[in-house]
C-alpha cells in the first residue's frame, strides 16, 4: 500500500515505471529549443482531417498506437487508459480511444491533467487494479484556442502575458518493475483562485495553486529543493514562473536554477512569437515525454519534481465574469 | 491490494464504504416517483444566481458542503474530492470546490462519471493514498441543455427520443470500514462507437457500450444475473434500456424484472413529458443517493450492478458530422 505524507502527499510502495514514451507535435515545437527530443513531426495543421478537433482526435490515437508500437504490445496488453484533452467536453480523447481496445478512464484538470493521469496511473498498479495504463494527453493549437478564447480564424491580437498552446500529444507506458524512470510519490493539488479574469493571463492564475502544491509537497514529503535535480512546473510560462519564483520566495524557498518551467523550456520566447511561452496540456505532455525522459534515462537528474498546472475556465465562464480558478498536481519521478 | 478478474475487472480488499450521501434537486425530480428519497428540494432553476450555470455551481457547492455537515466532518478532514459536471471544460465542479480545502481530481466520462468516481475512490482507498473521499457529480437542465444541443431558450421541439437532463447534484463520502453500502468491485468500460449521429438519441447511442460493460462484468466475475437483486444502467432510458435488454437477450441474458435503467426510474414518463425519460450525471447520482441507497440499507437489496453510462459528444462533433461515441463503467454495490 502506499504510504501517506499529509493529506495531499503519498508515497507508492510499488513505484510505477515509465516503460515507454511517444509522442507527435508541430512544427513550433519542433523548431523550439527541445524539438530534438521529440519523435513524430506533424506539419499540417489539419494532419489530413477535415477540421482541427479531427486532426487533434487523430494526434491522439496515434500516440496512443506509437506508444504501443514502441514497447511491442497489443492493444489488449493494456489494463486502463487514462487520457485528457482540451476541447469541449474532452471528446478527442474520447473519438480516439473509440478505435482502441481499452478500458477508459477520461480526466480533466486542464494543462494539469498530465500528473493527474500519472498519479492515478500509479495509484492504480499500488492498488493492483492494474498493471499496464497508458496516460496520454493532448492539445492542438488552432482546436483549443477557439474552444477557449475567440475563433482562431480571428487572428485576434494577443497581449504579452498571452501563451502559446502547444501542438502535440503525449502518450505513456506506465508499469511495475519495468526499466524506466520511477513515479515515486505525488501531491494533489487544491483549486485555487486568486481572482484573475482575464483569459489571457493564465499564468498569473495558476501560479498561486502551482506554489501551493509545491510548498505542501516540500513540506508534507520534509525534503528540501536541494533534494530535487530539478523543480518544474507546467505551464505558468515567463509571467507565471516569475509570480511562482517570488512567491516561493516570499515562503523560504529561494530555487535559483533549480525551478524551470516547461512553458518557459519548449519555445524561444524571443524568436518564436509565443509572448509569455507554452501552454496546453501537450506542453508538460511534450516536455516530459522528450526532453526530461532523456534526461531522467541518461541520469543526468536523479529525481525531479513535475507539478503540471491547470486554468479551469470556459469562454462560458469568463463571459458570465467569473474569475480562473487554478490547479497544480506534482509527481516526483526518479531516474531508473 | 485490489484482486483483478480479467482485464476490465476488479474486486477490493479494502470495501470502500458509502458513509454519507447528500444530494439537491429540482422540482420535476422531486415530484417523480423516487422524490420522497431525496433531501433539498430548489425550485428556482437560477437558485438566486445570475445564470443557470452559476446556479448549477451552486448545487455542486451546496452538496459537498451538505455531505460533510451530514457526517460532521469539516473539509480537512477530507483526503481526495473527485468531481465532475457536463458544462463546457467540466467548470462548475472546479468553480465549486474552489472555495473549498481539499484536494481535487476532476474526471470526465460524460454521464458515467459517476460510477467512474465510484472507482477511483475504491482504488485509491485500496491504495491507502486516501481515507476519506468526497465524490460528487452535477447537471442542470437547463445549463446542459445549452451546452450540448441547442440554446435552451429557443424551446427546440424534442424527439421521442430524447431525455430530458435532470436537475441535481449528489455527493457521495467515501470511507474504509465506515457503516453504509460497500462498493467491492468494479468493471471499467470501454468506448464504443455503433454509428448514431443525433444527440436526441443518446439511448441507441449508449446502449450497447452499457451492454458490453454487463456482459464483460458478469463473465470476469463468474456470476450470474441472479447474484444481483438489480442490475440498473446509469441512463438508457426507455428508448436505450430497450435496447439493451434485447442485445442482453442475443448475449444470452434474460434479465427480466432484475435490470432496470436510472432515466427510467427517476421520472414519470407518462405524466412528466420527459419523452425517452431521465438522463445528466445528476440521473444516476439521484437515483443511487437516494432510492438505492435507501434499499441497500433496509437491506432490500443486498447486492446491486450499477452501470453508469455516458455519451460522449459535443456540439462541436456533432456539428462536424461525428457520431456519438459512448461508455459505461460498472460498481458493484453490497448492503452492510
Amino acid at each position: 500500500m502506499a504510504r501517506r505524507l499529509g493529506r495531499r502527499s503519498v508515497t507508492f510502495d510499488r513505484p510505477a515505471a515509465i516503460r515507454e514514451t511517444a509522442n507527435l507535435a508541430g512544427p513550433m515545437e519542433f523548431d523550439g529549443p527541445l524539438g530534438e527530443y521529440l519523435q513524430t513531426r506533424v506539419d499540417d495543421p489539419y494532419f489530413g482531417e477535415e477540421s482541427w478537433e479531427k486532426a487533434e482526435t487523430r494526434m491522439q490515437e496515434e500516440a496512443l498506437r506509437a506508444v504501443l508500437r514502441r514497447a511491442g504490445l497489443q492493444e489488449t496488453d493494456i489494463d486502463l487508459c487514462i487520457t485528457s484533452d482540451m476541447l469541449n467536453q474532452c471528446t478527442s480523447c474520447s473519438m480516439a480511444v473509440r478505435h482502441l481496445d481499452v478500458p477508459h478512464l477520461g480526466i480533466f484538470s486542464a494543462c494539469a491533467s498530465l500528473t493527474e493521469g500519472l498519479y492515478l496511473a500509479a495509484t492504480a498498479i499500488d492498488a493492483g487494479t492494474a498493471e499496464r495504463v497508458l496516460v496520454d494527453v493532448c492539445s492542438h493549437h488552432e482546436a483549443v484556442e477557439r474552444t477557449y478564447r475567440f475563433p482562431t480564424e480571428l487572428g485576434i491580437q494577443r497581449p504579452p502575458t498571452a501563451q502559446w498552446t502547444a501542438t502535440g500529444a503525449a502518450a505513456f507506458l506506465v508499469e511495475p518493475d519495468a526499466p524506466g524512470p520511477r513515479i515515486t510519490g505525488a501531491t494533489v493539488g487544491r483549486v485555487l483562485d486568486n481572482g484573475i479574469k482575464d483569459p489571457y493571463d493564465m499564468g498569473s492564475a495558476m501560479a498561486p495553486a502551482a506554489v501551493d502544491t509545491l510548498v505542501t509537497h516540500l513540506k508534507e514529503f520534509g525534503r528540501s529543493p536541494e533534494e530535487y535535480d530539478l523543480i518544474v512546473t507546467g505551464d505558468l510560462a515567463r509571467v507565471g514562473s516569475a509570480i511562482a519564483r517570488k512567491l516561493l520566495r516570499d515562503a523560504g524557498y529561494e530555487l535559483g536554477d533549480r525551478y524551470t518551467d516547461c512553458g518557459v523550456l519548449l519555445y524561444d520566447a524571443e524568436r518564436q512569437d509565443v509572448h509569455s511561452g507554452g501552454s496546453g496540456m501537450a506542453c508538460s505532455g511534450l516536455v516530459l515525454s522528450g526532453f526530461l525522459m532523456h534526461q531522467l534515462k541518461e541520469g543526468r537528474y536523479q529525481r525531479i519534481l513535475l507539478a503540471s498546472t491547470g486554468a479551469l475556465h470556459s469562454p462560458v465562464t469568463y463571459k458570465q465574469g467569473e474569475s480562473i480558478p487554478a490547479v497544480a498536481h506534482a509527481v516526483v519521478i526518479e531516474a531508473p
